[in-house]
């Protein structure tokens, strides 16, 4: 069977594999930072090289940022996209690191073997799963299953801001069947997992100005209106006692778990006593009779992701501030309507202002939830492949954050994609001492092989 | 009449008065600054010097910190100790002074002759009011009236670490019939008063914890505790919707205000408009059905001088944060007292947590509020004066403020306190450009003469 064969050269070449792998991770491609911006170009070349050594048709295309690397092959059967970014985030502090952040090596662990480095597990380890997945095909197989086209950024760290308009002029270049995405990782460090649902986001500051000055609390306080006062009951009133948010029409569009994904999510048998306790918390401290996995994945939320006003200082000064404001941000389900909410929570706001006092809102971004339609049957041809390698069944899951291009493949292209990835969840992202496990990046591998081959005979 | 010729003498020698004020405001007695030791050293010297040279027996007095400055004449009459204090405050941003702060010049303005440097007002110009009165009734009488006591501190801008221990060690020599501190100021610049309530004030430091750690919000939000929601429901909670203070037994011990004294602050026709108006605001915003100078001077207050937690910084972050702090501070009137009040709001707080929360209190002091027996009869007589002086009723009034001071008279030596000054609300106290108008140093000085006049014949 040819599968057994490609999975039997992964297996075989895997030193070789970690070799490119290394190459690869000693350029510091991080795109934040002016200085490194010949280095993004050269993590660029690099893909461009290796995907034509595969007999990918590949080239670099410039941006007005860092270039983006397509490449195309085959020109028949289901047309499936590969994302990820070959750039990295900043690595200081760099005395937190035990080694060069930009020299990999691998190291023993008490959990097994890891490649520790900036990149290892943020992407550039998980990119490089399916181009060795590809690269072990074409040695068997002389050809690539179907059709594949490859899109590699180098600016996912640092916003993306050449992504959006990038693929909106390259639309027909880029449109597919399928996008393939590695930026996830495993649940509970052991199931594989296809991600398909994706909170938005919502992100707003408030700003709420009483006196035109600070005053001293002495002289005015009782008299004149305390901004910071203002703005906790703004905060407090988002909330009622269940837990639920208050901005009027909300819940439009939050739509109940289908029963058969509720089945899957009661299936993993989440341990959110473990998840909590982690971060020393014992209980679920959202909506009422709601599951935790609920709250993290298919119900909106609303924090405060920073408050600030008046004297912060050491010790005391009794100020009576002229501004407070607060960093608020939504995290979005279903077919909720981020505008309308803005809308609606800007409202709220300016309702609760007491005379004498004005309030600003700073725009920080709206993206609706993703949800992928996994009525497609490639999403039930990848999840059996995934199962078949890992030996655990498969799930489709949630994910509370925001993974933006999920939604741009949906929203610019009409694209679903499939976010399928091999992180676990002590790889360090975007901290000192980054690591990948070799099992990750070597069953990552095999996982995409297998879900290649399943890809391939649903054609 | 030998008051007249006391009045004619401080006339006559005001360039000379103004003179000795520049000497002693050159000295840059900043307090809070050890580089500044060696000239608080020299102010107190200074003082020392002027009293002796006016025939009081004066000596500098060393305490830890910097030195007091104690001198008393005569042996019989009525007791009366004269307060001041001889530090500055730090003069940065210095770039924000027209002038050097220490080099201070009689400046023309449209509202008259004033003296701009650092201390002019704060407070080396209204203790030389007293000074100088004293030395020209020495002028004319060739003695001081009555049993007269000075003290002069160094610290009070910087905390004044070493006043309560010094009172306590010498309270035998300190004490007095009573005392008479220059430290405050004129009503809408116009009319003199004498100080007879001021509010006490209890600071507190809050932090809440919720996450062991900062998280992040995608990956925990809905499912983790907010501390920063947690602190906004706290401080919402600590006002109902009349303004009244929510803490337990907050109000005991709040008087309501005596009817005289009510007349006395209906009749300073106080013009809540402008001095709400001057800072962007149009509306007293404390208790319903309370008067602006109630709610400034006679009821207590709760107020959040400074609140703190998650990013802070531009742009935005989906943190949700371990942490959250505010400093909340109150303003106590009548006799309620700061101790229980703290006890009682940091058991509101700790009902207020939510599992999973712990909170942290830091105490920034407690000091009750001061209430002065105006049935002695020198405050009539000190009135009287006042009223002769400026051509204006002088008013007893209230001090939303904390003034320590008048305090540790109390407490520490029994002594009542006469608030008495002449500073104006544009004086710049603790900012760039410091100012005193030579009208209230000059009218000043005639005042104290009258008052020490009004006090003898009492006598």
């Amino acid at each position: 069977m040819s599968l057994d064969a490609v999975l039997a050269r992964l297996d075989a070449d895997l030193p070789h594999a970690i070799s490119r792998l290394q190459e690869l991770l000693r350029i510091p491609s991080i795109s934040t930072d002016p200085a490194y911006k010949g280095d993004c170009d050269a993590a660029a070349d690099w893909l461009v090289a290796d995907l034509q050594s595969i007999g990918i048709d590949a080239s670099k295309r410039q941006t007005p940022g860092h270039p983006m690397v397509v490449g195309h092959t085959g020109d028949s059967g289901k047309h499936l996209m590969f994302y990820g970014h070959y750039d990295v985030q900043p690595v200081d502090p760099l005395d937190l690191w035990d080694n060069d952040p930009f020299d990999p090596q691998i190291e023993d662990t008490p959990k097994g073997k890891v490649l520790r480095g900036r990149g290892t597990s943020d992407d550039k380890g998980q990119l490089m799963t399916f181009v060795e997945a590809c690269r072990a095909w074409k040695a068997v197989h002389g050809t690539l299953p179907g059709r594949l086209s490859f899109f590699f950024e180098g600016e996912e760290e640092s916003g993306s801001p050449s992504l959006v308009p990038f693929m909106r002029d390259n639309a027909d270049e880029l449109r597919s069947d399928v996008a393939l995405i590695c930026d996830t990782g495993l649940f509970a460090d052991r199931v594989p997992t296809i991600v398909t649902m994706l909170r938005g986001l919502l992100g707003e500051e408030v700003t709420i100005t009483g006196p035109n000055k600070d005053l001293h609390s002495g002289m005015y306080g009782g008299a004149a209106i305390n901004p910071i006062r203002v703005l906790s009951k703004i905060i407090a009133g988002l909330h009622d006692d269940q837990g639920r948010i208050t901005v009027p029409g909300f819940y439009d569009g939050v739509p109940e778990l289908p029963t058969d994904v509720a089945a899957g999510w009661e299936a993993l048998n989440f341990d959110h006593s473990a998840f909590l306790g982690d971060v020393g918390l014992s209980q679920p401290a959202g909506e009422a009779n709601r599951s935790a996995l609920e709250m993290l994945w298919s119900r909106p939320t609303c924090e405060v992701n920073g408050i600030s006003g008046g004297y912060e200082g050491d010790g005391f000064k009794t100020v009576l501030p002229s501004k407070a404001s607060a960093k608020i941000s939504f995290r979005l389900v279903g077919t909720q309507d981020p505008l309308a909410i803005r809308e609606s929570f800007r409202a709220y706001v300016t309702s609760m202002l007491p005379p004498d006092c004005s309030v600003e809102f700073t725009d920080h971004g709206a993206s609706p939830a993703g949800q992928m339609e996994i009525g497609d049957p490639a999403f039930e041809a990848a999840r059996g492949a995934l199962t078949e390698e890992w030996g655990v069944e498969a799930a489709y899951v949630g994910c509370g954050g925001s993974i933006p291009i999920a939604g741009y493949f949906k929203d610019i292209l009409g694209v679903d994609a499939m976010l399928i990835g091999f992180g676990k969840d002590d790889d360090q992202l975007h901290s000192p001492n980054e690591k990948y496990d070799v099992e990750s990046f070597h069953k990552g591998m095999r996982s995409w092989a297998r879900i290649l081959n399943a890809l391939a005979e649903e054609n």
